[in-house]
């Protein structure tokens, strides 16, 4: 049945590729505003069964759609909508000695699988970017939100279908078990597989996928405190990244303290992070200057905690700081907060993350902050896209050769 | 061991970025130069033993290295020393609306696995590729060809270490079992791993691999001769591709074309292939006008011939040709001969292969022909780098952000 899915979706490839894909997103704009009941009657009806199964609190957040939700997903298609088409360039055609012209032509990748979790809107804005650059997408969303995801699948189908596109662009996947992962890591019909969600997921699509993937993974950020830095900042940056949205992949978990500033910085940082509720947990050295923390166990300096609990930890210097990233760190998003260029041009380039900020919060890894217009996640992989996945990372480039019976020789 | 191995060459890799890469790359021409004679000792140590292990007459041809090979390796050496750095560069550097200046750094991949067959040459050329793109690598080659590497990379870590670079940078896995491939499917220290040479190693790594593949895998390479095609042009360009160089993944398998030529065009293929030993196997239609074919069995329309062996169907036009090359090609190389350009265009945006030509031979889909200086392979994975990849595919780029204390709202 997946198979199936993904046949149907193939054999459409080209006719999405070269169809009116702005319409379409542009239709299903004007369809969630007119048929929005339809979709929270479905939401209502996943929140109701996910309580009867003892969801937590926050499950239950994330999974409820709201009317605010509505306007935030109907601009967000009407922005990718007006974003510039992605496709059909032609880049660096060049005369070759011969007289052969070559160059790159900006194509689809093609059908793109993904599998994700709880949050239902994902179903309109992942379809959207994916959509804006020419590919199918074959959708495997959490249990809990089957029948909201289900209702805005029908949506897009006929949004496809007013703009005159294949509705076989979209598909949702019917079952929601573990089978119907494990099927689509092995469906070499997919040009590639993008798993966003916990842990435990993304382990498992990178075990199983026998076909391209790129995983959307975890946030262990850190913020270097050098000793060079404006203090002032450096507590604005690290209450930036900790606090205004915990529960995100690129909120702030760690602070490295150069030990020259350690004695002064640390009690303000102690400070402000009580008066936000956030717990600190320290480094042997960390801890007498921080009278509430308590020791940070040795095993959670790679934890991500999606919550309002920071770890703090005194280093000798940058050398140390750049050891510990390397070694703790989980490639996403890594800033320092320095006045010294040098000092600041060594981490930008010896850091490997997808993102490195000098004197900015981590919480700029997003498509929309970087000027992608949209995006589908944050790829941690370092292939083919190292960070946020907007339209133009959904695509790919093939060569092209133009010649007037060339051979070779 | 090979994990070992790994670790060691992770630890070095912001050396290696920052070294002299070039100056590692003119070292190991003169070391070839100098030493080629160590090297040839242990070529024929393992041609002694291929010979004694009843290898085939081409795969002791593909494992023997001359004396030309010395000019050919040391050249390519020297010119790829003198491309330009493809590291450093950052990318379009923008400024945000909140005054955050963005941009992407061209970054080494990283550490990349390579698994090999045979060809002892790709010891000096792969490396030479990864090198000069700033990575490390980690080697697996082929059993037969244990001791002509293993003379190769005890020169690249001499060359290393005079032009002051970690040898760690270059390893030879010190066993050539199956386990050792599988080892390095699992070894997630890798950032990339390529597997070159023949379907089953390609299929076995695909299947077992939990780290980035690049696959090189085989150009089931078709040439479209259309009923607008000049026919002296398309019978040089069948010729070119399928006898220049049989046996190499650019050749050419199969010449479809269209039923208004076919009756003038195949007799003079056919003369034009017998000239050269090429056996022609056809389909129904093109049977009758090719007295010396023999037919194409049904099961043979996505073999990789690497010989002098032609496929010939006739078809009823460019939509037959679309879709046969959908179903049966490989994704590597697609020509097409015509002089509509209507009909042109079409076929180059709507065939989905790495290269796609118009009234050229498919022997062009070489990273020195498309002008990249120098290859690694040609990837026919969609993902990251379509087509040949040269130093610029070997290298990523990592998002940076350059702030005055930037948070956000």
């Amino acid at each position: 049945m997946i198979r199936e899915l993904a046949e149907r979706a193939r054999a459409r490839l080209a006719e999405i590729a070269k169809g009116n894909r702005d319409g379409a997103l542009l239709a299903m704009a004007r369809l969630l505003e007119a048929r929005w009941e339809e979709v929270l009657r479905a939401n209502r009806e996943d929140l109701e069964e996910a309580e009867r199964a003892g969801l937590s609190r926050a499950k239950l957040d994330r999974l409820a759609l709201r009317d605010k939700d509505l306007k935030t997903l109907a601009e967000g298609l009407r922005q990718i909508a007006a974003l510039p088409d992605p496709l059909g360039r032609i880049e660096g055609l060049t005369k070759r000695p011969n007289g052969l012209r070559v160059g790159r032509m900006r194509v689809p990748l093609g059908l793109i699988g993904f599998i994700y979790e709880a949050r239902p809107g994902a179903t309109v804005e992942a379809v959207a970017v994916a959509l804006k650059a020419g590919n199918a997408m074959l959708l495997r969303g959490g249990k809990e939100a089957f029948r909201s995801n289900r209702a805005l699948v029908a949506l897009w189908r006929e949004a496809l279908g007013e703009a005159g596109l294949p509705e076989e662009a979209v598909a949702l996947v019917p079952t929601t078990d573990r089978e119907a992962i494990l099927e689509m890591c092995r469906l070499e019909l997919l040009d590639l597989l993008i798993p966003r969600g916990g842990e435990e997921l993304i382990r498992l699509v990178q075990k199983e996928a026998r076909v391209p993937v790129l995983a959307h993974a975890k946030g262990v950020n850190h913020l270097y405190v050098d000793e060079r830095a404006d203090l002032d900042m450096a507590l604005r940056l690290a209450l930036n990244g900790k606090v205004q949205r915990p529960a995100v992949c690129n909120a702030l978990e760690a602070v490295l303290v150069h030990e020259r500033v350690a004695p002064l910085f640390l009690p303000r940082l102690e400070e402000a992070m009580a008066a936000h509720g956030v717990e600190l947990r320290a480094c042997p050295r960390a801890l007498p200057l921080l009278p509430r923390a308590v020791p940070a166990s040795a095993e959670e300096w790679d934890r991500e905690y999606l919550d309002l609990i920071l770890r703090v930890k005194v280093v000798a210097g940058l050398e140390e700081a750049l050891a510990h990233i390397a070694r703790y760190g989980s490639r996403h998003t890594e800033a320092i907060c320095t006045e010294d260029p040098k000092t600041a041009w060594r981490f930008l380039e010896e850091v490997d993350a997808s993102l490195v900020l000098w004197n900015a919060s981590t919480r700029f890894n997003d498509g929309f902050q970087l000027g992608l217009g949209a995006e589908i996640g944050i790829s941690t992989s370092k292939l083919h896209a190292y960070g946020p996945m907007g339209p133009l990372e959904l695509t790919t480039t093939k060569w092209i050769a133009l010649g007037e019976g060339q051979e070779r020789g």
